[in-house]
């Protein structure tokens, strides 16, 4: 069985977009191909695919179909299209700037270039391709500068899911993991299960035992038992999006930043760059409000009693201050260089 | 249908004690009745019954069982028979204090009292009977102390199943929150759901849609995010075991102190003084660690990929510090009374 870390999640192949389906997981090892902009958002907004830089990548993606197929006889028309697709797109999920950030690029890409739609299409699919090879390479480089901050026999803490299947490959917050690992360092990784969709009980636990990585799981709740005890030294956490004041990751990032805080535990948020939203002074970034039969179900069965009101965040917002370091493709950036909007050269 | 504050979780019935079967709720309303010392110990592991008060008068009642079907002929034989119901009992469960309480003062009778042994026995029944009549009592008072803390249009945040569920009736936790709202006041209550077990999912919104109580559920990592937001202005939770140090209660209860002092919303721990274990200094207590399978399984179903390893305390420690009072039944206690082990008279 092929590593993990050597898989792409999202994938370009002959003019359709193919994704590891991860609603399947950890039952079923399946992939599903998308032909158009539609299907992409609604598997972007169904989970099929999740985790920020994933969602760029497969939004792109969404785009460059929608260019690939299209019959536009000017480049205005095609032009048209594509921001009717990106219209489509950006609504699937709100708060991960990377899906923003990736149809953005993209739509830049088309705007400038030149010569026949059929051509401007190409450069479009090309760019998404490119974007894609971007992720893989920011998430290596997340690797090697996140490993340096590990050592031989860490127990790293993490929540949700952010390896390969959060990112084309290799992934954010796992990244520095893997590579340590590979340089001969023993580490283990405590598994947050990651209520409501369980992408730490279902996702990183299948990540990493099928690519060896020694790994313990507990529910939400005992994060700060764990930290409290010892067991855990280290945390490493993904992001949604950071601004200049705050990181919007997976709810419940922000408990673990305020554990680790009360018991000196460095925390840290890997991210590529295309992650970070530091243009705006905003304060408020949308938080997606999911389903309630996220919570009230498991597994297709009711675990509540009927008529119960249910409040569902996607997400919460951690102050940048907590954060010991933000892991990047361009080193390891302090809080206060994010809080005064630069990322180094 | 009755009010859940008006029923009893644990009941001495005809020579029988007889409890609601909370593994059952919310899906069915039953009761279970049992005969035997070993079955009351069964049933509190397996977490028929749960919740440090009801545990306690269950335990207590486990040994008045044993006395009750007792044909000993001398007095120091039938300490000898309840002791021995008292060792399979205490170990149960490791944390509550209550259990531990309710077996040595149920024994202590037991060895003060004279005369035939059948009469003995009527005396260890009654006491039983005393222990939950006593809880009641405090659960009352505690609800008034803790009533007077909370005002019209409080948004509540409460952990696990504090209810009546959780001791003979009434409730800890919750108390206060009836209280209040027989008193008047407009109360919303944000439960969380509790995993693993999903107390708070299946046994809170229970008792509270079932008393009309408004209830919003969250997963347990949205507490911060909910504090965060001002959607919640206090968090009452309730007690394990309170020591000089520490508040061991369910997991999850340390992330709710931390978010509640990050957040400058009080939190106060709702427990009777039976609760309460400030004759030593220790700074450890046993921390009960359960099955892998109330993790890695939902309502029967595997959610983990097999082979994943679990770490699953029940129980997590919060410093004293991070308690804003503590609504018992002889009042409020301070967090530096607790320090100095002084309850109030």
């Amino acid at each position: 069985m092929q590593p993990m870390s050597e898989l792409r999640t999202v994938e370009w192949t002959n003019g359709r977009v193919r994704m590891i389906d991860q609603t399947k997981l950890p039952y079923k090892f399946v992939y599903v191909s998308y032909k158009n902009y539609r299907e992409i958002a609604r598997a972007i907004k169904e989970m099929v695919v999740r985790g920020a830089p994933a969602i760029g990548v497969a939004a792109a993606m969404g785009i460059a179909l929608a260019a690939d197929s299209s019959h536009a006889k000017t480049k205005q028309q095609l032009i048209s299209e594509l921001g009717a697709a990106a219209v489509v797109l950006r609504k699937s999920r709100p708060t991960a700037w990377n899906l923003f950030w990736a149809i953005d690029r993209i739509l830049q890409v088309a705007r400038n270039a030149a010569g026949e739609p059929k051509k401007i299409a190409s450069r479009v699919v090309e760019e998404s391709l490119k974007i894609a090879e971007e992720d893989i390479e920011a998430n290596k480089r997340i690797g090697e500068h996140g490993a340096a901050l590990l050592n031989d026999g860490d127990k790293v803490l993490t929540h949700c899911n952010t390896g390969t299947l959060a990112t084309v490959s290799y992934g954010t917050a796992l990244a520095p993991i893997r590579t340590a690992i590979k340089q001969g360092k023993r580490l283990q990784v405590i598994a947050t299960e990651t209520r409501p969709r369980l992408q730490g009980a279902k996702l990183t636990t299948y990540e990493l035992l099928r690519d060896r990585i020694p790994v313990t799981l507990i529910v939400d709740g005992a994060v700060g038992y764990v930290m409290n005890k010892g067991l855990v030294n280290k945390a490493i956490v993904g992001a949604d999006r950071v601004t200049k004041k705050f990181v919007a990751n997976k709810v419940g990032t922000y408990l673990i930043a305020l554990a680790a805080q009360a018991n000196e535990i460095p925390f840290y948020v890997a991210a590529p760059t295309s992650t970070f939203d530091l243009r705006s002074n905003h304060s408020e970034v949308q938080i997606e409000e999911r389903n309630a039969q996220e919570v009230t179900h498991i597994g297709g069965k009711r675990i509540v009693p009927k008529g119960v009101k249910v409040f569902n965040p996607a997400f919460d917002v951690t102050p940048v201050e907590l954060v010991e370091g933000f892991i990047t493709e361009k080193g390891v950036i302090r809080a206060d260089m994010v809080r005064a909007g630069v990322l180094g050269t």
